[in-house]
């Protein structure tokens, strides 16, 4: 058990700063702080919109723009889940009548068990298939661009990503513009990058076999990649991207490196964390005005706050353990299975800051190579971008909702019953800190990434595209200027944990 | 809080004589008693398995007979969830490009609100559309048949169902059937009443709209009818028939009168402990051969236990204030979401013995007419029938695991610090006498519905054909004069509470 702390002086004038920043310079334009009752996990929000909905105030396309959403969707991927279960996929095909199946995978997984499984699994049922071996880690649009490419002229008519995040998120993409041959690559990307068109037409059956536990991209709708003209990371969030099915087999994620397992099960962490303390789904503006509209990253609702807690209190339980020992297969199993139901959480729910602000983290990394990963190139992984600032980040969005940041440190086995509201940031601050000590490896702030103040800028900078995740960030200001001067704030806050 | 409790003489003697009939009788047939630390919520049952699995012994076609399973899959439907959505439905079969949809209802849902915002939903987007609105409640194979004549020559290319089970239920096979022109009747049907094949190619989208927070249907891939030449409750399941989007508009469940609200709610109940306490898909046998064999009640397992558990905790805190207040909308609202998660927990686990046992109690029903029902036959609700041996079943299913029947103690507001385990099935059992005894209006047991002893054995060869849900049932032997004299028993035990 972590003891429960009192408010440091410094994280205090930290977070008051930070407060103050919102509270005086734009008190209007932040519900959160307009209504800050707003985020109890319960539906107790709905209540007042069902009285209004009895006078059947509907809205008609056009006049939603000032009203907040008042419904959620939930959608996930089936999910199969066993030791072994890599196996059957040649049977799922088969069921589904596949002829020409497009496998998608990287030059790593290529040589492992799980390729092996595949092969073997579609050849004795007869299935044709071709294998794409040259998925890019963190892609970037050209990477993708070459994927679909390679892809468009062969008709396939399903697809299969055996991988990471990466390798899943490019077989989204190649099944999405082969659906849409005559499709320009931005038509689907992210707005304000891309123009965000719905997708409006059904994809091509795919199944995820992931091979890490951590981006739970095997259940989402979501497709991240560099794009490399306006130095951002950005993607496509559809449903309609989402896999049919994802298979789940821990044996396939035996092989991670310890510092793999570390850095993916970060990511799990933080899915969990920032879909459990996002905005709630019905402060979203403005409500959609039709149904296709409505983003995957619709805010928390009470369906992804389920998974999202869960997914916490399993990866604060089994990660140590999985990074510490590789032969104890029961917490590895139950990272890959918190690693989905986080998936679940933050796919219908979104991530923040932490998310938000790692892409540019990533992206400029002055010089650091993690420790552990057998590259040659300098790395700064994406579950280690993402845990680096959340120390910061939870202390920020704590203001919101005190009770839900203090859930979380009870996740982490914080007793709370002594802890005042306007501790909480900084209480699950600490716990987080700890966390990542335990955990080893792992750096104590940007500093130790080589980030300096004079790097701010272009952090902040790079962080204000991510209008996709930002918009879901409790206490951040709606207006560019204000926003900004909150991010240089939490950089700042991020140097040193 | 309801305070713990001992083993009382009586039931103490019912319980032991129950297990007796399991361990001396047959001995090696119960996989439960063979290994009593199966039942734990973990993936520690996965981890012998997946040593095993390092050796590749993989099961081949037709050598599965003995293994048992060693994989789950989840799946559901979409969700949608909010006061007003209803009106959204329009827009979503025009996003999916439907021209002629088949609308289901029953005349009694066809007068209310939400069938007026289907109808103006689905004008106002021009899609063409028929009402079948001759939906019976608790349909039986004629009437089903007759809504399949129905739409086989229609053409349809989508299904709406707005209403409860019935509607939904009925609305699931008429799309199966009109799928498959040619096939007979019990083509689909559960073996081994039917011949139980599988679903193979894609139906039509289906969406529902649920009008009462109960069976769930929405999410699931079953569908439950009365085979009236077999005197038996049967249904079809599949994972094939699950809708493609629920919409749960809390709106839609206002009209429920107080007592439909009440038997809506014990079958949230009921689902939500059984499948919790269902055995576990990993001692489920044999290990099916293909994917499209393994069963959507396939057991408890570690993601239906996460709805199940959550649900329960749902319903013991809304359902009585639900009940009480016709203007708690909160609680409403929260009993339909309860309702839909426990519909995901049981869809892809199971449920066993109350349900098993409650088909013979309504199909049997000597003369009971339930308060409230505004009615002329006699009636005994589902979530009644469901409910009324429910003290008896959990009595039965904790010798098999104990900690499971504390945890849902638990849940009931009991303290269970200091219970032992082998009063584990009677506090559970204290505590759901005293539920329905708070709730109101409920049967002390059959007694109370007008059976007697000399039905027990009819309410017996009622229950044998349940194999598909009787097999989930913990501690239930597998041999046939065994098993009846279990379920003697558990009806002699539910004769009063």
């Amino acid at each position: 058990m972590v003891s429960p702390v009192r408010v440091l002086p410094n994280a205090a004038q930290r977070a008051t700063s930070l407060l103050r920043t919102i509270q005086y310079t734009h008190p209007p334009s932040c519900p959160c702080h307009s209504n800050p009752g707003y985020h109890q996990n319960s539906l107790a929000g709905l209540i007042p919109r069902i009285k209004d909905a009895g006078q059947r105030r509907y809205a008609t396309p056009g006049d939603n723009s000032g009203l907040q959403e008042y419904a959620f969707e939930m959608a996930a991927s089936a999910i199969r889940f066993g030791p072994g279960v890599t196996k059957e996929v040649g049977m799922d095909f088969k069921n589904m009548g596949s002829k020409k199946v497009c496998v998608v995978t990287d030059a790593t997984v290529d040589k492992l068990d799980a390729m092996k499984q595949v092969r073997e699994g579609l050849t004795k049922e007869g299935i044709r298939f071709d294998v794409y071996s040259e998925v890019r880690v963190e892609p970037k649009d050209n990477s993708i661009k070459h994927a679909i490419a390679w892809a468009r002229p062969q008709q396939y008519d399903a697809f299969l990503a055996v991988g990471g995040g990466s390798v899943i998120d490019t077989a989204k993409l190649m099944n999405l513009y082969t659906a849409y041959p005559n499709a320009d690559f931005l038509d689907f990307v992210n707005a304000p990058l891309g123009k965000g068109l719905p997708v409006d037409k059904p994809l091509r059956p795919l199944i995820a076999v992931p091979t890490t536990a951590g981006t739970g991209s095997e259940t989402t709708g979501t497709a991240i990649f560099d794009l490399v003209e306006k130095r951002a990371k950005t993607g496509v969030a559809h449903r309609a991207l989402k896999p049919t099915l994802g298979i789940c087999d821990p044996l396939n994620t035996r092989t991670m490196p310890a510092a793999v397992k570390a850095s993916s099960g970060l990511d799990v962490l933080c899915h969990a964390l920032e879909s459990w303390t996002a905005i709630p789904y019905n402060q979203r503006v403005p409500r959609p005005t039709n149904p296709i509209l409505r983003p995957a990253y619709q805010g928390a609702n009470p369906i992804s706050d389920i998974f999202s807690l869960h997914a916490l209190r399993s990866t604060v339980k089994y990660l140590p353990r999985s990074v510490r020992d590789p032969d104890d297969f029961e917490a590895q199993t139950e990272m890959l299975l918190a690693a989905t139901l986080a998936g679940i959480g933050f796919g219908n729910a979104g991530v923040h800051l932490c998310h938000g602000m790692s892409y540019p983290i990533s992206g400029q990394n002055p010089g650091y190579k993690h420790s552990g990963y057998q590259v040659d190139a300098n790395i700064i992984p994406h579950g280690v971008s993402v845990a680096v600032s959340a120390p910061a980040v939870f202390r920020f969005t704590s203001q919101s909702n005190p009770e839900r940041h203090l859930a979380a440190a009870e996740a982490f086995g914080v007793d709370i019953t002594n802890v005042k509201k306007e501790s909480a940031g900084e209480v699950l601050a600490e716990a987080l800190i700890k966390f990542l000590a335990d955990l080893g490896d792992q750096p104590k702030g940007l500093k130790d990434l080589g980030f300096g103040n004079e790097h701010i800028e272009a952090l902040v900078e790079g962080t204000i595209p991510q209008a996709r995740v930002l918009m879901l960030a409790p206490g951040l200001s709606k207006e560019l200027e204000a926003e900004k001067d909150q991010l240089r704030l939490l950089f700042e806050d991020a140097m040193t944990h």
